[in-house]
């Protein structure tokens, strides 16, 4: 029994400061790094990669929408080779402070409203899976449960990581509700663990309306902008530990290190 | 006697055309590709690298300061570590085009202000230099005779190339005269087909005051916003190889192409 | 018999030129000037606006997404409350050169993908048209035949003028056709004038399937980044007012001029 | 004896959260509100000047530099006429707001590294004097005492503050000392306190170099991303009125409110 668990981190921008990335350090085993698009720039990457090596977690990239005020949250119609070439660029400058910091790129996630698009749309699903083939062929895709990404990077070739999200509701078709809605996020600890504790032992959430519906993840999301998210990733964490469960980094196989 | 002529190109962004690329292309060896910062984007990044690669021409980095709106002319004061990591982030992004297309970097020139802050003032120069050399280290650093970026690019161990203006003028220190003065660019062909032939065949500038000054230039620039620059540089061309000058990529050293 | 004649100017954005402004400015009667978000800048803005009052051409602003790349014409999913702060915002900022220069904010019409999402969506029509209502009541609000946005703009109590497209191609529901769709856009100085002729003569165009639709406009709107797009609007004008239509500012009523 | 409390305010962007505005607003008596180029952006602005008039706060312009990473704080060579029409367009934005919300623009107080240059180059000083000039005659223009800025505005019969700041440390010649030097920025309450109480009751400040240098201020800024900034002026304000001093608006003049 093992799991990833992963976080969106290097999200400042110049003086604005978002997140607890160095108590997420401490306790996620691969780091989702924003490349300037969305969030993060030149600087923080520079931080955040060589922060990420100084504690042993895994490197990726986390591209998105060129939407800096909109987080990255907001859709945008870009077409599939803008979408592909957007991905190229980002995942290319990401990979350069990987190299001048000697890590390697384990994964490229895509952000928000592009990792939503990329995950129901198909066409979408393939440009960016096409981007990661082209740019990061060795890098591991990650991408939402049972979502057309998965689908697309598989069909490509790709390595993939099946993601869940440690504190946003699903909805029986298995997606993520929308944050528009209320109690789209989980706010409470207990809620949260209960939901990891499901994915992790029985493959499987509770949906907003009661049900459940069934999700086999190799890494699980916590949220760089949640409340109290490094304190919850580390309670969760000790609590999986403390059930036997392994936490590792979902790029390393047959006990070899990447 | 041999020279390679460079020129800024990809400098176009979104729907916002600028230069005249295509027929560049036909006459230049070296072409520096705009990164996204002062100008260029993702899209025209993609196509330059492609249509360079087409021509045999070989691709550079042009990094630039992050302000598309003064298309990095205006000076803004960044720090050494700002100025390295904007640097290594666009040389990234590049690099990451030209793996897609299976052609080297041949060459970094940093653009407008940067260039000109390069070439002065020995702590930009360094940083330039420094992300150079991690980030692209076979890579030719471009820079201005007698610049400290040259200085800075050969203390780092960096193979360099010196640079002279095919229709700037000069001052008697052996600088470019200021964009904001008048007569700083040369208009005719027939000014600048004579710059040219002093540089090539005399390793000498007329200056602003009609003095001599001597420099060694390894390539000339040609602007890809000035006008007629692709009408000029063709001419320009034919009568460099009528006088039995060798117009070739820099890179290319003892017959083997980069 | 009588229509105005609009296009959208000021687009241009530092060193990147966009459209032959002072050549629309021979024959158009209104000025739809970007406002620094999708095109245009404060310095494009100035200049803009007092050559609009040298030519005597009326001033309207021209709001739209914050996408520079796109170009505005990218859907961008902005909340009802984002849409009217941004277009409140744009509309601020080009009143102020207005009343530097003296002249009045005739209009505003919202741009691309944005009067795109007003002339369909309800919700984001009675966006843009709150925004105008709050932040320019005295001005006209300009939006597509048979819009959503002028209905909005109706109930609110505003000013409001009906646009047709002199080169835009119709679908049988009265709406454009994609500009991702090959014949969206006329091409020649032919079709544009036929087009034109009907809409003014018979109040209606011909569709993409060959059938009538009927619309009657108020306004009629050329595309500044079209082809010839100076040229052909001289000939249209010249051509209607051969034929006695009055071309004049949609504001000017009862002989006063606005 | 009576002074204004200033500070900088509405400084977020988008998902992006910078300082305590809340909590500054139940003391100061004026707030400078960013305008979306070094920081703030039209959701902000609206957010902001509604939460100034719900707190009687007078309103003000901080327009700065239009580079969002570098929080404004950065050198930008631009032009005379770039500033002046930056500022126009900020300006217009703003009062936009205002005028929805039916508050006036009580002053205009450039930002940063902006400010830096109009307080000590006089063409930059002219500049920005010109521009409030034009597009706020009637609001009163905040510049450094003893500085090029107080003069410009002065010049061009603008009413003027004189702004002293109750947490940076003064040169000899009563400049800022530079953010980049070590102590530069009054860390405890008490240092404050002490500052702002020479200031208020003698009309001077103690140096670097402890020296004494006289300033006559009309108002005292607290930096709204200083630590613990809205508890020191708290504690700073019932000092002064505890001692006598008047806490007003520099706007309310003869009693009677802006």
């Amino acid at each position: 029994m093992r799991i990833d668990l992963n976080a969106d981190v290097g999200e400042s921008f110049g003086t604005f400061t978002i997140g607890e990335d160095e108590k997420l350090f401490l306790n996620i085993t691969s780091a989702n790094i924003a490349c300037g698009f969305h969030a993060g720039d030149f600087n923080v990457m520079q931080t955040t990669v060589k922060r990420a090596k100084k504690h042993g977690i895994a490197v990726g990239a986390h591209p998105g929408y060129p939407d800096l005020q909109g987080f990255g949250r907001r859709e945008l119609k870009m077409t599939p080779s803008e979408i592909y070439n957007s991905i190229v660029y980002q995942i290319g400058a990401l990979k350069q402070f990987c190299k001048i910091h000697g890590v390697p790129l384990q994964h490229v996630k895509p952000h928000g409203a592009l990792y939503n698009a990329a995950a129901e749309n198909q066409t979408v699903a393939e440009a960016v899976a096409k981007a990661v083939h082209d740019a990061a062929p060795d890098s591991i895709l990650f991408g939402l449960c049972n979502s057309e990404l998965v689908e697309a990077g598989k069909k490509l070739g790709l390595k993939t990581a099946s993601e869940a999200f440690a504190d946003r509701r699903y909805t029986d078709e298995g997606k993520l509700t929308s944050r528009l809605m209320p109690n789209a996020v989980l706010k409470t600890y207990e809620e949260i663990l209960d939901q990891v504790r499901e994915i992790v032992f029985r493959q499987r959430v509770k949906t907003a309306s009661g049900n459940w519906v069934s999700l086999k993840a190799d890494t699980i999301c916590f949220h760089g902008d949640g409340q109290n998210v490094a304190h919850h990733t580390a309670l969760v964490r000790e609590a999986l530990e403390k059930e036997g469960v392994q936490v590792l980094q979902v790029g390393i196989t047959d006990g070899s290190s990447i």
